[in-house]
């Protein structure tokens, strides 16, 4: 009976605090923290979880524009959008990062199912194309996923941080036709923001795997090799290769042969000393290479790409890459990688084919092929918001067309003359002051860059007129009460 | 050595799987599973955490339409936006919720900050603007939340939604335009929407403090009591008074003075006896009632709340409602909440004035009084659809105006013109098939309501024409290949 009490006593406790009364190490702290802050006067520590951070009104500013730029581009292409809950049932990640499992963040077990944050875009959207057993589709999603990584800022690394991914999913008989779209989709973004000069690197799992085969690595090897030759944009060769002999146990011999291998490249303007089809050409002949058959698709594969990128003008852009690897396991063709040229911020882009994710989530294990690419937007946002200093521009926070003044307090009256605009959809606003100073109001117009200004006065209204004030010119014009939406509209026109 | 070996051994192994091998409850269930899973040929539970859910493409598009427009108001009324992160330190959100702190999600020790899911807006709102120091802001804030509540789909409860609010911060002498102008707001969504009927509730906190006062209540027992008086839109007032009686000890006599004060509403139109002016004069008339300074106060408030919304228009949308009480603590003064005239939806819009809650995390208790409302976009989102559906309407999922057909393969060359027409900023799409056939390419357009398609043929291409179906009326028209791009638009421009 004692303890029949004692668990109603305990239940009640629970109901009302949310915490079990039995203190485990965890709770132990959070009660001598909140007794610290009691003795601090009940305030609170003032900051932004670790590694992550809020978006002022400017940086969203930014941010509204390279989406609204980018998400343009994905419609253009007749994408949809879609989704998906910021958590995952835990096993759903479970398995798909390899080594970086380890920074996925999960929710506290609070009694009923093991959840974790997404870590990416395109384990969910795996998960969503099996859980509906879609068929088809094109999609593009923008959203924000979770890294128990080291924060860095001077590298941009956050805990938080978007991604803006579109992929195809499909079985189509047009090989590369959708692999193809995905690199234009890159270009066309990376043309419309006008950041500066790009280069997409290509490149092909399969192709990949072709070398080092012929090269005489053990295909259980193949992932640890690949991921060594994914350092080379970052490390010399030697570096590479000693991780290879040295951690890996490749014979020297055979990282000599990769080496030769993935040292070639090809691309456009000048700094390529070889195009596109070239490098083509030259592995075709390479007979060795050409008679493996996992190379032989990689290399077909990379032809009818660039011949797709041809049609769709963008192969300028792109540099055939036979280093590019991409860190993920998952990939299974064409890997990309837009990179921007002389500037040290790392990759903008990043994608390619997935073709047995989708299986992996299904219960039959049926396959839907896919390809993506995912937009470094942070970065993106980095280098617009870098440029515009650098030009002593400023990004705009409000869309505010007029404010409606006064220097004789009128606070219904400005009110009312606002509603007006609002009415005929147009942005406004007043000062909440019963009494604000004229030049106040005025300034207000400069420091938000509020072009025009509405003044109202008991003598103009007893005589039926406002005056509206061109902030940019100075200019005063005495406009009739009842045409007062249309001349603002059209002052606004001329702007 | 040997223990020095075994823990090298434990962190090689956290290394790889991410996990300590040292198995607590939560990782032997766990193995459990994942052994599980083994034998089920690596299979995962197909579904989303208890209570979420994905987002397909339509209700994307639903929910892209009603924010384009909740936006534009917001942006209208020169409101800047802001962006925080979806975590705050668990001792944020400490103590702000009541009893509802038990809903808030936690995330895992996984050593650190102790964090948890935030549960609102409003308090990382505040949380913003005291870490920031910011005297004065007008924002706008559309993002998820998080509650562990008992998902329901009748009600549409779920444990993941949206809100989307704007608040008004900053302490201005025109006391109540702040105010009034989120009644304004919420009737211009509303009636943007064209959902219907809706009232919007409007009541004062002050006001309820001074009735509890004069009806004499004990001043500790206010929130209690105002806790019971916000049931009464569900339930009748006999249920309500029990509650306050038999519940909360409050007398009978005092109870049914409340009874008497709370039952009393106005507004314009059918569904009321008397208009808020009336109700105004009425409160003002009742001498013990405006001779207590809080009850003075809070009718003096809404007297002028209503002045403002009938110079913004909007007054014939409120109805002056001394039940409403909102169930959160922080509110200081007037409240808000908007309903549908005969639609079972509950509330679409919810809030009022909290002068109190950027003190609490401020070091020195500065306060920055603070108004806002929050709509109900989910509910927004519902009813919306079911409109639709009843319409027999649909929404479009895509933006796609062109689809490039042929019926002889051309897989290069229907690329090509896609380029020209996304070059041209027109949204295209082609089949990823090598040979199409024609009949469904053009039930391609028909399922995706796409109004135009281009149709390739050889004979054409060297006549240097190309073939445009009309999808609408089945007219097909030969264009000149050179001004494909212009009659495109053309057509566009006439559907």
């Amino acid at each position: 009976e004692e303890v029949a009490a004692l668990l109603e006593l305990k239940a009640k406790y629970k109901d009302l605090t949310g915490e079990d009364p039995a203190p485990t190490n965890a709770s132990k702290k959070n009660f001598k923290r909140s007794a610290a802050a009691k003795t601090q006067d009940q305030k609170f520590q003032l900051k932004n979880p670790k590694g992550m951070r809020d978006y002022g009104p400017e940086k969203m500013a930014v941010r509204e524009l390279v989406f609204k730029r980018i998400v343009e581009v994905f419609k253009r292409h007749g994408a949809v959008t879609i989704d998906t809950p910021v958590m995952e049932l835990k096993e759903t990640l479970t398995g798909k990062y390899g080594e970086d499992s380890k920074l996925i963040y999960d929710l506290a077990d609070q009694g009923g199912e093991l959840l974790a944050l997404r870590y990416d875009l395109t384990v969910p959207f795996a998960r969503y194309v099996a859980m509906n057993s879609i068929k088809q589709i094109k999609r593009y999603h923008i959203a924000r996923v979770y890294r128990r990584d080291q924060p860095s800022v001077t590298t941009g690394r956050y805990r938080e941080f978007y991604q803006c991914d579109i992929d195809i999913a499909g079985q189509f008989n047009g090989k590369m036709m959708p692999d193809a779209e995905c690199v234009k989709i890159v270009t066309e973004v990376l043309d419309g923001l006008k950041l500066g000069d790009y280069v997409v690197k290509v490149n092909n799992r399969k192709l990949l795997d072709g070398i080092f085969a012929v090269c005489g690595v053990p295909e259980a090897s193949f992932r640890a090799i690949c991921s060594a030759v994914d350092k080379l944009d970052k490390q010399p060769w030697n570096e590479v290769k000693a991780e290879m002999v040295d951690e890996k146990g490749l014979p020297a011999e055979s990282a000599d042969r990769i080496g030769e291998y993935v040292q070639l490249r090809a691309g456009t303007g000048a700094n390529f000393s070889m195009p596109n089809a070239d490098l083509i050409a030259r592995l075709k002949s390479i007979e060795e290479l050409y008679a493996n058959p996992m190379a032989k698709e990689g290399i077909d594969e990379m032809e009818k790409l660039l011949d797709y990128c041809r049609m769709m003008n963008c192969e300028h852009r792109v540099s055939f890459d036979c280093s590019l690897a991409r860190g993920l396991d998952y990939y299974t063709g064409v890997i990309y990688e837009a990179v921007f040229v002389g500037k040290r911020v790392g990759s903008v882009a990043g994608g390619g084919r997935y073709d047995n994710l989708v299986g992996m989530f299904d219960a039959k294990g049926r396959k839907v092929p896919c390809v993506g690419v995912s937009l470094g937007v942070e970065r993106l946002f980095t280098i617009m918001e870098e440029q515009a200093k650098e030009a002593g521009e400023t990004f705009r926070e409000t869309a505010t067309q007029v404010l409606v003044a006064s220097g004789q307090g009128m606070d219904k009256e400005r009110l009312r003359y606002c509603t007006r605009l609002w009415e005929a959809q147009i942005g406004a606003v007043t000062s909440f002051k019963l009494k604000p100073r004229l030049l106040d109001q005025f300034q207000q117009c400069e420091t938000e860059q509020i072009p025009l200004c509405l003044v109202l006065g008991p003598d103009e209204l007893e005589r039926g007129v406002v005056k509206l004030r061109v902030m940019s010119t100075r200019e005063e014009i005495e406009v009739p009460d009842a045409e007062m939406e249309a001349v603002v509209r059209a002052k606004l026109a001329e702007l």
